[in-house]
């Protein structure tokens, strides 16, 4: 292998997501090889310069980094296994969502067949890849994130938890799991006011000014819990922390009180343990303990 | 009366939140009279310069302006029904923590007796009254919040909603409930990293600006919920928002899947309506349809 190996790479899975890594390291002048399934997937890339791959093989064969960006473990094991043999020797940056458990067995299976294995779990929608505020988080390899990190640095901020492969998934899922239950409660808010005739973007205009505001909380929610100590003087109790206005409104409005009601379970288990007079962040251990 | 009597402010409950509007209005110069049930409350405002009055009566007509903040909407009732006839002709700004229809209540009991009625929810917690950041909503009486707006602005931005009585508190509780649910999320991502030896505190400096990052969503979620064509092109589908890969994880890390599974519920909710190819912000009609 030559120097120039290093600006060779490969994509493995051109869904919006792999198109748009793909699409940025044509554009940084690395030579790029595309493969997907359905090969039509690859003309706009072509387009921009990348050369298409008839087969996931002859793309793993072009670049000694390759990267996976497929549905899911399944459909990494699926293309991959055959391969395994051509890609001894070369790193595979797995971006696939899988489960951490997935990306331990896939570091497993690359450590047993020479390959250099680092997982990345990606914070950001496609449009976002290369743009402020995208993020991956990586975990595996120290050795590959280091050595390419001019690659990863094209598609976001990128940062290496360890080298347990299993870790930036489970931050990337845990991540995610934040963003989507505060979705559910935007949509909650949002429906709650829609009968008196408030927009949902007129909530949303609100809504996202306060909740930045209320993420200010977090950082003292994790003193607490790191603390385990729940009574620590200053913080609002669970008992004060009651629901039931937000629930009887809601019900009065005419919607559904599943969002809103799953918090007050939480809330209701701890003070039914007798914690009431134990501050919010308590919560954490109604999620801990599953009930 | 005398135009001195604007510089008069009463204020009925002295809870955390109580005495920090109280606070405020001393502090700017205004003639504070305060009242609270357990009268020991009052001695660190005393010591700031307000006036206790010995009951709540003595409060009310010690000032045009009565401020009520109090435990609940039955607590107002109970505080301000035998005072109604030295209410009559006085201001009422009720920032007591109540549902809309018992702020609209309150309104028709308030005119019924001849008390000017202004409904407040507050967008802040007591630390953060007078401070940036802090808002308060207000709907009912636009005499009465245009008359008494710089005391209003003395303890966070004021901005008036409407006549109806009920829509600020409608408007508070909505976005509560967002807050409430959103911290339920990071408590959620903070129990699944846990057992991988993340801390709670490390956890919050990620979710915080990446939730933040996120809210950057909602007004397009606003727009597709306002335009109710949830199958306009370039969201993310249903379909492509399953959640299988977090409520496995978290089952893997041994923590309860309710809070996940709600938002999972949801989204199921709309696939088996077989709108699984529309888009994510279809999940409101999940909540708006109670299943």
């Amino acid at each position: 292998m030559t120097t120039n190996d290093d600006n060779r790479v490969s994509v493995l899975g051109l869904g919006a997501m792999g198109s748009a890594l793909a699409s940025a390291l044509v554009r940084a002048g690395y030579h790029t090889t595309v493969w997907n399934r359905s090969a039509a997937r690859a003309d706009a890339l072509v387009a921009q310069g990348t050369a298409a791959a008839r087969t996931a093989g002859d793309a793993v064969r072009a670049s000694r980094v390759v990267v996976a960006c497929l549905l899911d473990g399944a459909s990494v094991h699926e293309v991959l296994d055959p391969l395994a043999g051509d890609l001894a020797g070369r790193t595979l940056v797995n971006v696939t969502t899988t489960t951490p458990a997935e990306a331990r067995e896939l570091a497993d299976w690359a450590a047993a067949a020479g390959i250099e294995y680092l997982d990345g779990g990606i914070m950001a929608v496609p449009a976002m890849i290369g743009q402020p505020g995208s993020s991956i988080l990586y975990s595996g390899s120290r050795e590959a994130f280091d050595r390419y990190k001019a690659i990863l640095d094209l598609w976001g901020a990128s940062e290496y938890f360890g080298d347990d492969a299993g870790l930036a998934s489970l931050y990337d899922l845990a991540l995610l799991a934040s963003m989507y239950v505060m979705f559910a409660g935007f949509m909650h808010g949002a429906a709650m006011v829609a009968p008196a005739g408030v927009s949902a973007r007129e909530f949303a205009g609100r809504a996202a000014p306060w909740l930045t505001a209320m993420t200010g909380g977090f950082d003292g929610f994790g003193a607490i819990v790191d603390g385990g100590d729940y009574s620590v003087e200053g913080q609002q109790s669970l008992e004060f922390s009651d629901l039931s206005h937000i629930i009887a409104t809601s019900a009065e409005q005419g919607i559904s009180t599943e969002v809103i009601g799953m918090v007050q379970r939480l809330i209701q288990r701890q003070i039914d343990n007798g914690h009431g007079k134990e501050g919010f962040a308590r919560i954490i251990e109604s999620i801990k303990a599953p009930g």
